[in-house]
């Protein structure tokens, strides 16, 4: 079957079938200089075969290995290896043999047995993939000293058998027009792609779309990248022995997507929202940047919706009237201390720019805004299924399945489960003190807040009336920022966590490993993140008590309070801060800066041992070149960054509405340096396949599910909608607002405070203070149950509780409908492949006819003689105990 | 290929291959009298030919069709007339030609233009049939006058040729063990299974699975009751058309299944939870059998929950210091009448009776059984999909897919579209008609309230005491059985409107059209079932008003209070009687009684016409049989039936946990009903294949989903136990409940009556009335502001409200995790595929070296000269574009 091919084994440029714009002479023209100098070691000494992995190891002494050095060809593909190699993958390669020359061990003291023991190892490796039919060329005379590489060529007939075994889908030689919808919605959605076609990428994988092959589930593979895929199947134990430094495939720099982005800030603004690298990188990674091209894609209607909140807000600032009643000039309201001793009584009318700032945030569009991203967010979940549907059907993935590829037991899996009973006693203990770190961000939360309560107290001290007005914001904003340093120490400290919790569980496959793994880190991760926000927006200003009754901790700090406009305008600076701070130094700096610095450091090392390094720079072997990129470290912090954006995006979406426009800067900018960072910064991963992005979908609709609930809550306890509407439909004489203010403050007997707690210079203000107003809902000093909450207080509860009722309601509710319109296969994919189909029978049909034909003209029933002939047919001769009658119809 | 089964074609028993405990001789032994009477027209006259499916039609002149009679075999297969019938298919049967000879139809009236047409397009139809190599026999000549038979067998030939259209799994000769899993989990298993024994039906299907086929997903069958598969799909305009009257295929009375479920009730107890029917039915009612069985093996422990919870409130009534405190001798609280005028002043103690027997459904343990009950339906829904899933795998329908049996276009549409564009303007306006119909149920609801107010006034003012103490329980039950009069006669209803208005929206495939029908049925009936009880859960008391302010409907009628204990009381008599009755009379009585009587008149019918009908029944062929027989109406109204019991067991629950165990016994009861029906009642069902349930899977999701919020507003709206909690923890003085009676009751001012609504006789009780209490949250007439709501009322509804939030939300996050917990695929299923693909992997291997070897043998590089011996692997030829190099990876 695949035995003719070897004859197009020749040097020439392939025939770019995939990508007819791309000519050879355009990508040589578009070919850069500095990127030529590294293609040489893309081939064998011969010229001929192509590397397409290499492995490296550690030389210990460069001088003896020399006589090493092979280049052999092995081209056995007899059936009985292959066939030995078919079962033998599902496990691990085989273990060294105890070696048979004892002599060698004991002449060489212990450091060198361990080297001649990985190089026995590696030979036996090697030996191994020898007898699979792969060939090897070893090259430990580079630049690069200490090094020493194995480059790998795949010959064609072993890629066949590999791809059998994939049961990769090819494309028959029948190719067929897609055809294109007719009427409105077709015309609407033509006009769409055209509108939005500056954002998508001028490259080949959105070209040619009319025309599909239809493919074939059969044992047969379609496109010669899949080489790399039955590598690595045997090698991550020897990776983790120290028998081999790293294995990776190279770089293809004749690419012209490599061509492309590896020149960093691309001229010509390629790459917007998407960035098409399934053919270079595999489907994982380009489910990866195909997902995160969607998400910023939907973020831009979720990002205008929020500005025009927001600025609904701002232009409404000046007609709000319960900030216009606290900002009037003869709003003459005497306000209690917010500190003990030393605060004083205060006016109202000095929370006037905190009142129309928050006014800004907690207007009615907010209500309306968190309903609609609710909604986005549904309608983000079903276009991302629609999205991978159609992905899966123009990549040919519909009937693969994943679990072949990841389902194998992981390495460190029975090794670990020998060890296990030795030491479960320890395996408690040690997940306690791992959950503990969790205790750790709620112990430092706590601790900000102390700082806080006393920077305030300590400022407001100062007798300076221009640093006293600034306090507040002072405050916040480096309370805010020393959150945010936490936050990201944290991280680091979180992802180490949870990898060693899931190291101590032992799951036993690859596959389960990952996913632990995400969702331990997820949920650390997550609780870091949004632990200080949660408090600010749940509990800050709620555990104050009341004058002359404050509740302290540690008997004298006393709990802070909102300022007068409710604690959303502090959660909203929070929010931005940490979101911000999180994108710009964590995303942006961390994941360009670190790779650059390591790749430095890295170079560095090997210069110093170098002596030429100007000239030998430019005659590095490609291979070289990528042994200094950083290793490719898996798409998990890729999705977390993303996965904890959505989640400030949906989460706290009711008190910042422009968290979406943040986000989808932040992204249009992750997009460009996360492509430049594969492409140029790390060694190319080897390509995977995946039908899905896998547990990241289930923990999106989580984090969506968790938004509604939060969203409820930010609205009817953080914001003040609630009690406005209460008191416009219950309390308002006219059914206007006027009167809120008053409204939602007590009154206090500045007699009734604690002795000590009183302000230490009550004239202050110039005159006596009798009665002193607080934000609550109680009872004034001469009822009969003087301070005792009021009957307003449980009325607005019941209200806030209704309406979390409601909005939680309502918002599932919609989302469910949005998720029962929209069909989870688009129609026209589904209708393609029902189209396919139909062809397929056809072609079926076809092919029976012509063998019934053939069969026809032999002896019919002969079923023996036929099996030799077409050996596929032999499994479909019918049992012969059937027959005719039913009796056995049970 | 299928050529040489044609040797099979005998008479004799058939091998049992499926059932090897059921050997011929106990078949025969098993098999009735009046079975076997009925086994004359099995077979075609010949004695061999198998009778597959019968067409009936009318005959117009019985004398002149004799001599039209047929007996004609045509077994032309050849392939090009299969093939014009492989594309045909899809579509409907060509239209009938004009006829060729007009003085036919010019000698003969109008009457007899319509039977020849007809008698011309069934001539036309059954050539048709034979061209794709069926075979006809007819028989005009029946014991029934006025009914002509064709009776179809299709040859074995034939039935390949189909199979392999519809891609029916094949079994390979290679048969492996299946493992049993070892282990603690395993060995539980097979306790359980021991123990539940008697419950599973000891019938072949549940046997002979530690063997099974290694399975092919090919183009070939595996069951010979597949061959009615093709046949309906042109047969439906036909018949719509009255050119046919009826299509059924026959029973099978020699099958241990037909043997055994005929009988009327089981001398053996064969059935208990499980009908394995599969065999007999195909899968989609299999699959039906399967879930309703599954459903009533999930009832067992919800029942005994069930029954415990209400033990222990049985347990627990006489602890219970609330309805002490009622009942207690001295208590002495004097309550305001329940009707204007009519009605006195009454002693709380009176109200005992219904205070100790609210106890009963309104206990903590209600709380914790709704939450078991959220839980258990969670369960019951994941269970399901694994047992579906296991199930597909063992019936090997994992490679099926639904969409290409029945997303053909209906028959009807075409037609439809054509007359739609004239109708356009009538169609809004039914459609608002059919919708009005929601509208007469809220009239009727609306008619019974009224009805059991003015009752209650007038049997109030009625002077016999012992009237008057039974008044509340007579009106409150014979409310409750018009309201059960009325939803059964207005279900019947309701499904005729949903198919009216399914019709009016003209859905293009059969299957959208029965997803339509199934959604309208579904929000019709599940209106009209739950209206009341609605009503009666959180309407009923609320809208009461409060003495001296009453409020009134019709400006005379008072609305209704609920008894002293809530409304618990009454919703459980409402729910108890609408469920029980709707079983009993709706679902047991309709179900059985019906088609039995459809049975006699259409007997009775025939029976006028003819003369010696006592010989005749006795030498009736099988056919006609079948013919008397009602015809087979879909699942529709067995799943229905189901769902709405679903309903009453989970939505409502809180209220009367005995739900579960009525709905237990009810369909043990059912599963035997419905597996009697299907086989001796009915004609027998077209074997469809079905891999899922459907649209029933996500309306049982849906009032699962509704269920726990239902739950959540019952436990905390209807019943007391809220207020309780609230008192014991704000209000009391000693933690206790005593003093909650009193405490949940306002004092009311006499003298503050609207004049003509005070009692009519002030002094019954003898003594002066000043002051009497009513069940609400109001402030005494003594307070500033008088009978306004208290603040009590409003913590206490924010405290319901907390608690729906709550339980909402704990009760969707325990369900998610119980989905999360258990995967969708049980373990043993998924390693059993893996292992398949493994030995599947092995086979092909083993094959393509074969392949490989005979390749080898011939010129190599030959591809015209292979493609004539083995067809298949033409299909794999390598585009000979395909180079070595990768510059195409972009």
């Amino acid at each position: 079957m695949c035995g003719s091919s070897s004859v197009y084994q020749n040097k020439s440029l392939p025939s770019l079938m995939h990508s007819p714009l791309l000519s050879p002479q355009l990508l040589n023209s578009l070919t850069p200089e500095e990127n030529t100098q590294c293609q040489h070691g893309l081939y064998f000494q011969d010229g001929e075969r192509r590397v397409d992995y290499i492995l490296t190891y550690h030389i210990k002494k460069p001088s003896s290995s020399r006589s090493n050095r092979q280049s052999s060809r092995f081209t056995d593909n007899a059936f009985t290896r292959s066939l030995r190699r078919g079962t033998a993958r599902l496990g691990r390669p085989p273990p060294p043999q105890p070696r048979g020359d004892p002599e060698v061990a004991s002449q060489d003291h212990s450091m060198d047995y361990h080297e001649d023991d990985k190089r026995y190892r590696r030979e036996e490796f090697e030996g191994n993939l020898r007898d699979m039919g792969l060939e090897l060329e070893k090259d430990e005379d580079t630049k690069t000293p200490g090094v020493g590489f194995v480059k790998i060529h795949a010959p064609w007939h072993v890629l066949c058998r590999e791809a059998e075994f994939m049961k990769l889908k090819m494309p028959t030689k029948k190719v067929y027009e897609v055809k294109q919808c007719s009427g409105v919605g077709a015309k609407i959605n033509t006009l769409v792609n055209k509108a939005t076609e500056p954002l998508h990428p001028n490259v080949e994988e959105n070209r040619g779309q009319h025309v599909k092959h239809l493919s074939y589930n059969d044992l047969l593979f379609h496109l010669d990248l899949k080489r790399f895929f039955f590598l690595p199947v045997g090698i991550t134990s020897l990776l983790g022995s120290g028998v081999y430094t790293a294995a990776y495939p190279l770089h293809d720099v004749r690419s012209p997507l490599y061509v492309l982005y590896s020149t960093l800030f691309y001229p010509k603004a390629e790459i917007v929202l998407f960035f098409p690298c399934r053919k270079y990188f595999g489907e994982k990674i380009g489910l990866y940047f195909a997902w995160l091209g969607l998400y910023t894609q939907m973020l831009i209607p979720a990002s205008l919706v929020g500005v025009i909140v927001f600025l609904y807000g701002c232009a409404t600032v000046d007609n709000n009237i319960p900030s216009m009643e606290i900002c009037h000039p003869r709003n003459n309201i005497t306000m209690c201390p917010l500190c003990d001793r030393a605060c004083n009584y205060w006016k109202l009318k000095e929370a006037c720019g905190t009142a129309r700032a928050s006014h800004l945030f907690d207007n009615p569009a907010t209500v309306f805004f968190s309903i609609f991203m609710a909604l986005w967010a549904a309608m983000f979940m079903e276009h991302w299924k629609r999205r991978q549907m159609r992905l899966n059907y123009e990549w040919d993935l519909t009937g693969f399945e994943e679990e072949e590829v990841s389902d194998h037991p992981r390495a460190e899996y029975e090794l670990c489960v020998m060890q296990k009973s030795l030491k479960k006693e320890h395996k408690t203990h040690k997940v306690l003190i791992a959950y503990s770190w969790i205790g750790v961000t709620f112990a430092i939360v706590f601790g900000v807040i102390l700082y806080r309560i006393s920077i305030t107290a300590a400022l407001h001290m100062s007798n300076n009336p221009t640093t006293r007005s600034n306090v507040r914001l002072m405050v916040k904003t480096t309370a805010a920022i020393i959150n945010l340093v936490v936050i990201l120490i944290l991280d680091e400290v979180y992802g180490a966590v949870a990898r060693w919790l899931t190291v101590l569980e032992v799951p036993k496959t690859d596959r389960s490993f990952e996913e632990r793994l995400i969702f331990k880190t997820f949920v650390l991760k997550f609780v870091n993140a949004f632990t200080p926000i949660i408090y600010i927006a749940f509990f800050r200003g709620r555990l104050v008590g009341r004058p002359g009754s404050y509740l302290y901790v540690f008997e004298s700090y006393r709990m802070e309070e909102c300022a007068h406009g409710g604690c959303l305008m502090e959660l909203c600076i929070q929010l931005s801060i940490t979101m911000l701070g999180k994108q710009l130094i964590q995303n942006n700096l961390f994941e360009i800066g670190i790779p650059k610095l390591k790749k430095l450091i890295r170079y560095i090392k090997s210069k110093r041992r170098s002596f030429q390094e100007e000239e030998r720079e430019k005659k590095l072997q490609r291979y070289e070149t990528d042994h200094f990129l950083e290793p490719f470290a898996g798409l998990t912090p890729e999705y977390m960054e993303m996965i904890i954006q959505f989640g400030f995006v949906t989460l706290f979406v009711a008190s910042f509405p422009l968290a979406p426009l943040f986000a989808l800067l932040n992204n249009i900018i992750e997009i460009r340096l996360d492509a430049k960072k594969f492409v140029a910064e790390l060694r190319r991963p080897v390509a995977a396949r995946a039908k899905d992005i896998g547990i990241w979908y289930n923990l999106l609709r989580g984090v969506a599910k968790v938004a509604v609930i939060i969203n409820a809550f930010v609205i009817s306890f953080t914001s003040d909608f609630i009690p406005r509407l209460v008191y416009q439909y219950m309390y308002s004489p006219d059914g206007s607002m006027h009167g809120f203010v008053n409204h939602t403050m007590s009154y206090f007997n500045v007699s009734d405070f604690q002795d000590g707690k009183e302000p230490m210079d009550p004239h202050h203000l110039g005159y006596q203070v009798e009665m002193c107003r607080y934000k609550d809902y109680r009872e004034p000093p001469w009822s009969n149950t003087p301070y005792v909450v009021s009957k307003e207080f449980w009325a607005v509860l019941a209200a806030r509780l209704a309406f979390v009722i409601v909005f939680q309601n309502v918002v599932m509710l919609m989302s469910d409908i949005v998720d029962w319109l929209i069909p989870d296969i688009p129609k026209d994919i589904s209708l393609q492949i029902h189209k396919e189909k139909i062809l397929m029978v056809e072609l079926f049909m076809k092919e029976e006819q012509g063998k019934m034909q053939f069969i026809d003209s032999m002896t019919p029933c002969d079923g023996k003689g036929r099996n030799n002939h077409a050996p596929i047919a032999r499994s479909r001769s019918i049992p012969h105990t059937h027959s005719h009658t039913h009796a056995n119809n049970f």
